[in-house]
């Protein structure tokens, strides 16, 4: 009864370990989690994928609104003369924008760019909205989509043209206020990332050369990726009042004083899906974290003819006791075997699965298995609910303290430059290094290794003293991962 | 201690029944609830509009999950090629798109369209999706923004060139399947207008003029405005298998027979936060609907500057109170007198507010007040809440039956053609009369009104049984609204 249906007979052909690129690239196309469409670097996101990200956003949003930020949204299209306000920002801009000049068969007057990012439609309303320290602090975030053409080889999810994001821009009446939020945000996200994506990361500052275009200082959370490379994640930048003097955005003080407002931005995007799956999957396909699933349960009958009707009748009446509590769906479409099943929901992701057939209905149990680590048990129906939850509980620690282990494992202190070297083009991971501050080092170590520096972790500051420069010998300032980059 | 703001200490300055065009211009603007931005045509939402806008996809969302729609994204960008593809679709768009022609410095080889719809983005992944009827029927749905650069005079939220919507685009294995979901979705939508924006509606099928570019059928839901012009609301259109076909999402059917599906589209989107404001609004500013509202409950604490610190220490423990079942602020802020910030919670259309001073502590109540009817009342502290909730309760109910008695007011039924023409040019509103069902009489109405058939509602078809049409006195086929139309 095998109908036209071939998508994934085939599996996952290449190993993870072996081949990380191929890897990603079979996962992503044959697990229906997002598809490539006729616009390169533009994806579809499907059920599966836009489900997890919605979970994201959901989650992301209610500890923003917690925080005290309002959801905002702003036109889609810039005019080429508000873009180009804040000089370090169109310079940074400029080369990946996508630009409207025709409406239906006219050519515009102005060129209107589609958002790369926000800041400079949002800031021209500020200026209109800020008028004294009442009106402040304004903290404002919009979810939606942006362009930037930037990947002549663009990667699903960790490379995109368009990608989905939140972009939160606040409004500050004195520059203190503005960096108390800078540790708020990142925890936020680095919760975000912990609690619903199994995934940790490090915050650390980046270098000058590798801000965002037009902040004073920008702050990531670095990812480690299987193949060894590093990964940048959600970002905060302290923008102080580089886009206020040029857009305006001034107020009446306590003091009755104009002043400019001093600003943040950060966000979080799709990109993070894209590590989720690198990070999580195996040779079977995806495992996607139980909190982002939106399948967390799938239920295979087992039958043969004889059996079929009351082995699906259990089937449904045990989701439908189990989705008072989680997210299950019944595979019983007879088109395929039970073994197809097990691989195609494995493939997928799906973070349990639960068989159940005859014999597993005359002893009153069923069999459980763990997607994550391939374990079987036999759980009584009268514990199944309660035992279900707990076994998502437990996937979700299994999958963060892997990728825990594999990112501290991925983490070399180096104590001279030919290690860093090494580190950077052989071994692959972090090496962690004093650094002087210098751009010439940076550039040194971007000439001759192809990496870069991924980020400053804040965590590991303290070490810096005493040091010196890993490249140059002299003082060092900071303590740094160097990492070939994503 | 007055400070440089100044917004709204004006006021609306034209009565709504005078002028409604400048009346709704000077509300967009005085509210706070959008803005203006240098791109015509596209809005800033605001926390007050957003949050409204936030609670409408919200509480669609959860019924169209509870059908079994899915959620989905796919690329703002279309290549021309693929937006052409269905001839009546890319007639009826083209005028109105906003094309990419360069990234960066670069030109494209093919322009790429900003969506004005995604029908044709998607269905080429259905295509690839889609190859059994194991597959079918598959609901999916996306939450975003299209531009359509169709209006030269663009009012904000009714006639805009970006807007928020909703978009489903779902497929099926049998005409059947596909035509029974039209009344589930138009139902969600008049559940939505209905509980949520407390308006009423007309659902009515439209005329093969006034039908989707691409669509076999169209059905909207169509409101009535103050000024006596019709709105298309939300809609429904089955596109049968016209766009299946140049798009050959086909599949093989239970018969082992490749056909090909039958698809719908349907939409809900921002315009609605626009009729929301026309018709709930007065010339004392918004009235939104406590569903939407971002803040449902304002709390006033009038003082002096003996009373000033245990009568805003008591709002704030009100406020805390009350914060458990209803979205409450408190003013405080003193550089405003109370008369200064009723006159501003007004003109934001907050449903409720409450003052209160040493005296109602004293008494142990407050006062309430409701915006949608201007009355006021005392409430002891001990029953507030209740009182709240059930008074909000209220003030929706008030506002949708204030809706509908405006919505069946404005329906004339109209007996010869030159009553129709009264109505149309002079009376507004709707006129319910017979017609044939010809291009050539709907055409004349057009001609000599400069107004339309809106739709040709749903529950009155009966009534055509017998009839002869308005315009040219043959047998009527149906029964419709002809109105001027926004």
């Amino acid at each position: 009864m095998a109908d036209e249906r071939k998508k994934s007979e085939d599996g996952i052909t290449v190993k993870k370990e072996e081949n990380f690129s191929e890897w990603y690239t079979q996962i992503i196309s044959k697990s229906e989690f997002v598809d490539y469409t006729s616009v390169s670097g533009c994806l579809a996101f499907r059920p599966d994928g836009y489900f997890a990200w919605e979970m994201i956003q959901k989650s992301t949003n209610a500890l923003l609104s917690d925080a005290g930020i309002n959801n905002v949204y702003f036109p889609l299209l810039i005019p080429e003369k508000l873009l180009s306000k804040e000089k370090e920002h169109i310079k940074g801009f400029n080369p990946e924008v996508a630009w409207v000049t025709q409406t239906g068969n006219s050519k515009l007057d102005e060129r209107l760019a589609i958002r790369p990012t926000s800041e400079t439609i949002m800031y021209e309303s500020y200026s209109k909205w800020i008028r004294s320290w009442r009106d402040l602090p304004m903290r404002y975030n919009q979810w939606n989509s942006v362009v930037r053409w930037e990947f002549k080889h663009p990667t699903p999810l960790l490379r995109s043209r368009e990608f989905l994001w939140n972009e939160g821009h606040t409004a500050f009446a004195t520059k203190e206020e503005a960096e108390s939020e800078r540790d708020t945000i990142l925890n936020i996200y680095l919760s975000i990332l912990n609690d619903y994506l199994a995934l940790p990361g490090i915050i650390g500052k980046k270098t000058d050369s590798e801000k965002f275009a037009g902040a004073e200082a920008s702050y990531s959370i670095e990812h480690m990726l299987p193949d060894g490379a590093s990964i940048q994640g959600p970002d905060f930048h302290m923008d102080g009042q580089n886009f206020s003097k040029p857009f305006g955005i001034k107020f009446l003080n306590k003091e009755g004083k104009i002043d400019y407002v001093y600003q943040n931005t950060f966000a979080i995007s799709t990109r993070e899906l894209g590590v989720m799956l690198s990070v999580h999957g195996d040779n079977k396909g995806l495992i996607i974290p139980p909190k982002l699933a939106r399948i967390q349960v799938v239920i295979i009958p087992i039958y043969n003819n004889d059996s079929k009707d009351p082995v699906i009748k259990s089937a449904k009446e045990l989701s439908k006791r189990l989705s008072e509590k989680v997210r299950v769906f019944v595979d019983d479409n007879d088109a395929y075997s039970p073994g197809w099943k097990f691989h195609e929901w494995e493939l997928k992701g799906v973070p349990i699965r639960i068989e159940i057939g005859e014999r597993d209905i005359k002893a009153d149990k069923v069999v459980v298995y763990r997607r994550d680590n391939s374990k079987k048990q036999d759980v009584k129906m009268a514990d199944l609910t309660k035992e279900i939850e707990s076994l998502l509980e437990e996937i979700h620690q299994n999958l963060y303290d892997r990728a825990l282990k594999l990112l501290k494992s991925s983490i070399h202190e180096v104590h001279d430059y030919p290690e860093l070297k090494k580190i950077i083009t052989v071994t692959g991971g972090f090496a962690e290094a004093p650094w002087c501050g210098s751009f010439k080092c940076e550039e040194k170590v971007k000439n001759e290794t192809k990496g870069k520096i991924s980020n400053m972790p804040l965590h590991i500051q303290e070490k810096s003293k005493g040091k010196r420069c890993i490249v140059c010998g002299e003082e060092a300032k900071h303590m740094a991962y160097f990492a070939k980059s994503y």
